[in-house]
């Protein structure tokens, strides 16, 4: 700890006591996400309760241009809470007040600690759901800061549709209000989707007012087999084209569906899977799982099954729900590296097929499940980091999969951001807009202060 | 025309020729919008053919410090093609190719001059369409820089929604891309909605790529007539909270029936009237339509009316179609006052209730229609802009409609814009969040050349 940080960190303590800890084992598991990336632990932990601490924080980091680095549930994927210079980690989580919800206007305002699985329990009652899934029980103002979606994306959006107005704590402890809680609006520049992605970057979020969307009046779930990944997106692109609302559409690949056999004991044919969900009234998803089955047996599906019930509904979808532990299955002991790819759906079945022959080429285990109505798709290599060669092997075949996306007009990440993993990747995605970034950054952080070395990287 | 001015001025015309144009005619047509704003003609107007000629403009802008105006099809609401400091009006028209149309991928990318039903007209035999419609033919890129949005953003969402991604000439003549192809990104930061409802004050947008969304299979319309502003209200409210995915729905309050009735010659009964459209397969449009008269019956709705083939359902709609036409009539030889306040839903009859005992107060003529499912509505004050007294009666109004959206968390516009007409609202409204909007355009305009005066106003 220098001295800078060293005062920082008495002042915080002066008035947070407790609840600033510089324990290793508090800094440790502020410094760690759930990947393979090191650990890189921040000097020490403030844990706010309101809006107005988290302002004094960053002042008084901002006064001893001392890194900030905002904290939800260490859920991210790229690196995103690591403290790569040091710095206070600010743990959100006792910002976990539910300031209204209005049923009325279908929206609700959540301080940035709450969870998604909080916030849907508060909701129960109302017909309304906030129904963002990426998997993990993330926080709000997390998943606000990786612009975060899931399996639902294609249906609902993702946090970019979904956030209505977010408050803010810019990186001079000053607060800001993004937007109102109007539907739409053409009022000056979009800070609200400014703040949306930019990985806490160019301040803390500390609230947000979301979308909420009635629960379906009725649910369906399908499952069917292809010959070619091919045949599947093409079914995905089919449906799309005629209107068809899917709720979810996910593909895995036969790797994945093997994967899964093994671990959950089921005896899915090992072939490309799509698996579907349908939303909406009883008549239209009759008509919508009519309308895809056909689609799907012209492009030579088998095993179509389809289930109504929750419970069937949800032994139907086990394959795809227990692929995280199938895959760390795969492999006891191993880290995942995951890839997040996201590409024009014409160029999906390519995409995936070259990168499929590139993992079998150099000798890697690496599932595919893909949120495919969305171009979406992660490989998710099975590694032990400690093996140099391994590793080597894994990152070459994650660098051409990224630079083949970029080449027919994809991104190098569909859900779960730069953080500090990608930096190099959005450089060359973003070509002269990088520096753009890296301006609109520099006018609100000037200090750079605000989760140092994220998204743009540190200053040349 | 100053020094720095005519140089510029001369300089482009060495290479643009007649397409640079200083003529009184073609000058005051580039400083006119369609409201009451004054004329205010820029000191020329170029006509670019191509990216490369629009980013050698903005330079020789930029080193004689010239101010820049983009320039759509002047269909604007706010006065946002006002040259208000005069420079040089940028013409989009010739930007005019449709570059792709991937049908596969549900987008395509038009160059900024292509308007809304030239690309609608391209996409015929695709099944698909460009659905964003704020009513005037406007260009792409106007819309993308008003964030426009209309009677179908219920559905479809705005332009922000809407748009993948821009290609943008920045202050200093420098082209960016702010986006891929990709159907989501968590690549930095959102460079586009930043540029979406710019108003050019960022930079000069020249192409988009934007969504494409299929036709529905099966179209109908209704229409029924309430007892009061509030039952309409809440039969939208209920309707929404059921999850029914309605086409349109817009409202208008029975001094606007009674002006359709008399221009159209319509015998439609004078009360608050919804007309919806719903869009879908034929089995869900049934189901929504009977959802929708059960809920309209709760609420004392009469009239019901409903129409299926194309004719039926123009002669249905004629009543808001003609509204622009049956308010010039109202009043012959008046203008047209727009306003664009958008607020949550659950507010949106206090707030038309109260607008509209305003207006009787100050005995003005101001028909209503509303968005009413983005809880967007228009007063259209219908004035004479020379009257000093009763422009002063309709603009305190217009305030107090503004400052009572603001205190529900409404917003000043829902999709025209600030443009130089709403500056001091937006400075009510964003509070602290107007510096940082000021901050972000002066890291990306430092000579302040580019549409001086809207959005953020003047530099101080």
């Amino acid at each position: 700890m220098n001295t800078a940080t060293q005062t920082c960190v008495e002042e915080l303590r002066g008035w947070l006591q407790d609840r600033l800890s510089t324990t290793t084992s508090v800094r440790e598991h502020h410094g760690r996400d759930t990947t393979f990336h090191p650990v890189m632990p921040p000097d020490a932990v403030a844990f706010p309760h309101t809006v107005e601490e988290v302002q004094r924080i960053v002042a008084a980091c901002a006064k001893h241009r001392v890194p900030v680095i905002p904290y939800g549930t260490g859920t991210s994927c790229e690196g995103h809470i690591a403290a790569l210079r040091g710095g206070v980690s600010v743990d959100t989580s006792g910002l976990n007040r539910i300031r209204a919800i209005r049923a009325a206007d279908m929206d609700a305002t959540v301080e940035a600690g709450v969870t998604r699985k909080t916030l849907n329990a508060h909701l129960h009652g109302t017909g309304l759901q906030f129904p963002i899934d990426p998997g993990a029980d993330a926080s709000i103002g997390g998943m606000v800061s990786t612009r975060a979606s899931g399996t639902n994306a294609v249906r609902y959006g993702t946090m970019r549709e979904n956030v209505m107005s977010l408050e803010v704590v810019l990186p001079n402890g000053e607060l800001i209000q993004t937007g109102t809680r109007a539907r739409k609006s053409s009022a000056g520049y979009d800070l609200t989707r400014l703040f949306v992605g930019a990985e806490g970057t160019l301040g803390i979020v500390t609230a947000a007012t979301v979308r909420l969307h009635p629960l379906p009046e009725y649910v369906a779930a399908a499952s069917c087999a292809f010959g070619s990944l091919r045949e599947a997106v093409n079914t995905v692109i089919e449906t799309l084209q005629c209107g068809v609302q899917i709720g979810r559409v996910e593909l895995l690949d036969a790797v994945q569906i093997d994967a899964v056999n093994r671990y959950s004991r089921l005896g899915m044919q090992v072939a490309p899977t799509l698996f579907f969900e349908f939303h909406g009234s009883e008549p239209e998803v009759a008509h919508q799982v009519a309308m895809v089955q056909e689609i799907a047996a012209s492009h030579g599906a088998s095993d179509f099954a389809w289930a109504e019930r929750p419970e069937d509904r949800t032994r139907l979808w086990q394959a795809r729900h227990d692929i995280w532990w199938a895959n760390k299955g795969l492999r006891p002991g191993a880290e995942g590296l995951p890839t997040d790819v996201c590409v024009p759906i014409s160029e999906l079945a390519d995409q995936v097929e070259a990168a499929q022959q590139d993992v079998a080429a150099h000798n890697l285990i690496a599932p595919m499940c893909g949120h495919v109505g969305d171009g979406n798709f992660h490989l998710c290599f099975m590694v032990n980091p400690l093996d140099v060669d391994e590793m080597g092997r894994a990152k070459g075949v994650y660098t051409r999969m990224i630079r083949r996306a970029l080449a027919v007009g994809g991104t190098c990440t569909g859900e779960h951001g730069i953080g500090h993993g990608k930096v190099e990747f959005l450089k060359e995605e973003a070509g002269a807009a990088f520096q753009v970034m890296q301006a609109l950054r520099y006018a609100l952080d000037p200090l750079g202060i605000m989760n140092p070395g994220k998204v743009t990287g540190f200053p040349v």
